[in-house]
């Protein structure tokens, strides 16, 4: 690799001129600068951010801790946050948990160790206090970790309540919900809240099932819906509200292999609006669209006014509004 | 930050014997490694991994440069290089080039000024030579940059034969091939010389159309095959190869929303069998299945063996077989 001795060298400055020329320090002549700049380029000279990141105590690293980079929302969530971070400079280092907590925490304490400037908190699996004690700038998706710590989410509580109207005007009597892991305080949860609510304010029955941590392959939720519902006691309801657009979509195929005829005898409607969906045509699904686009660059750019001005970014917390995509299962 | 200083005070040692425990180093008493131990966990420290790089010339980091992450392809892929390297102690940074030019030559500049171990190359937008020059270990997926660079793919060829034989066997008298975009020497354009070859060898008659960079959207892929095939061209077919699954769903909507039969009267194949395909379930894509797992395993390894070790790991290029996935549209 070459080094800034190799420019000095190759200039005939010493290596302080070319560190000024770099940094643009102290008073260097236009030949002078012409001169390194021409050996740089001569060169392919790439300055050493390491050695720069210990001198500034400043790395440009991000680190992103979500439980999948394989899952749809996640894959988005990602590409809109390293998007974001590019334009402002600075490198994403991305972690998969797995939803694990040992792997969590080991993700947690490298990113420590490598001096990461901040930490979008996008995986749940640890306590509050476990985030609090890290003392340094974290940004959490979809989670309240503290009231120094600032949260972005979609609205959840308007999310399952448009969800849920939207299945009562659409005639049903007799409601069910699947709802993510509630074991964690979860600003998901709120979709659940709302569902509740809203059945009872318009005299609606409406039963709950809490989802499990299962992967998001269509197996694993078929396996879900079978062992926890059934084709019997699904049968006995005219509308479902899906936490999340895998288990709405895999309801609907479990729903159709049993000669339910969906939207005529059951109505289903998700919650994400991810690749996954978009892309999804036999049948679009109806479900609650949450801006992926605008949570990811709210995620990186709360991170980074955390990080570069500390105060101002505090109690930032950032809740996008949601909205209704009417598909062809409601 | 705590600093080793601090953990030096509280065990009432010198820096360089607990520099000496943290490196194992040197002769220290049991009684000093427990003192010194001690008074890290107490200080929740965490060695500076940014200053050990500096030292050890030796960053722990891996690039990854891909064309997008939200692609399910992509997606899982850097989900497989990132639990790989994880297990070895790297760090992975994700790059997303958005197929562009002046994006990818940014992020390789990047990538070397932080010193980063090495670098993935799945993104390919430019001259083969770029490559080459940056001196540092590169493996890359899915096309031949230089005997020193190393390359990962599914077994192209095979795969478009496979495909290209299911059509035939299924009675198809008259194919399409949409492939990629076929500027770049990419090991993926095997699978249209497949095509076109296992066409001529059958007596059997074979268009290919050329496909396009575009966002592997619904919308996107619909306009392309609206655009550049049409319905009256389609008709003439009974059976179409697809490079890859988006395309291969978009076209079974188009010509299910024209009224074609699928697979009576025509009959669909695609490429690749990532996380959206093995989703879809209306209909079960029939397509030919590259091991994400394998190619995301080997990527990763062969890097880290370049690195680590690396006249070993030149000239190990890996072919990884590919599988027919029997679906709904043939």
């Amino acid at each position: 690799m070459v080094s800034i001795k190799d420019v000095a060298k190759l200039s005939g400055v010493s290596v302080t001129t070319v560190s000024r020329v770099m940094n643009n320090r102290g008073y260097i002549g236009k030949a002078t600068r012409e001169k390194v700049e021409d050996a740089m380029r001569q060169l392919n000279y790439q300055p050493n951010q390491i050695a720069r990141a210990l001198l500034k105590n400043q790395s440009s690293l991000l680190g992103v801790i979500i439980p999948d980079v394989s899952h749809p929302l996640f894959a988005e969530l990602v590409n809109w946050i390293e998007s974001y971070a590019s334009d402002k400079n600075y490198k994403l280092l991305v972690c998969n948990s797995l939803s694990d907590k040992e792997k969590e925490l080991h993700y947690i304490s490298m990113l420590r160790q490598n001096r990461v400037d901040g930490i979008v908190m996008a995986s749940h699996t640890l306590d509050v206090a476990s985030y609090q004690d890290t003392g340094m700038p974290i940004v959490s998706f979809d989670r309240v970790l503290s009231s120094n710590i600032p949260y972005i989410a979609s609205d959840n509580y308007k999310g399952g309540e448009l969800a849920t109207l939207h299945l009562i005007d659409r005639g049903c009597k007799k409601l069910l919900h699947i709802s993510g892991p509630l074991e964690y305080e979860l600003l998901a949860n709120r979709r659940s809240d709302a569902f509740q609510l809203t059945c009872i304010k318009n005299g609606i029955e409406g039963d709950c099932v809490e989802g499990a941590h299962i992967k998001a392959t269509f197996e694993d939720n078929w396996d879900f819906i079978d062992k926890n519902i059934g084709i019997q006691k699904l049968s006995a309801y005219d509308g479902v509200f899906c936490s999340n657009d895998i288990m709405a979509y895999t309801l609907y195929v479990y729903a159709d292999k049993h000669n339910i005829n969906v939207p005529e005898q059951l109505k289903i409607i998700g919650y994400d609006y991810h690749s996954f969906t978009r892309m999804l045509r036999s049948p679009a699904l109806t479900t609650i669209s949450q801006p992926i686009d605008a949570i990811g660059n709210s995620l990186c750019s709360t991170l980074i006014e955390l990080i570069e001005n500390p105060e101002a970014g505090k109690n930032k917390n950032v809740i996008l509004d949601v909205e209704l995509i009417q598909g062809e299962t409601t």
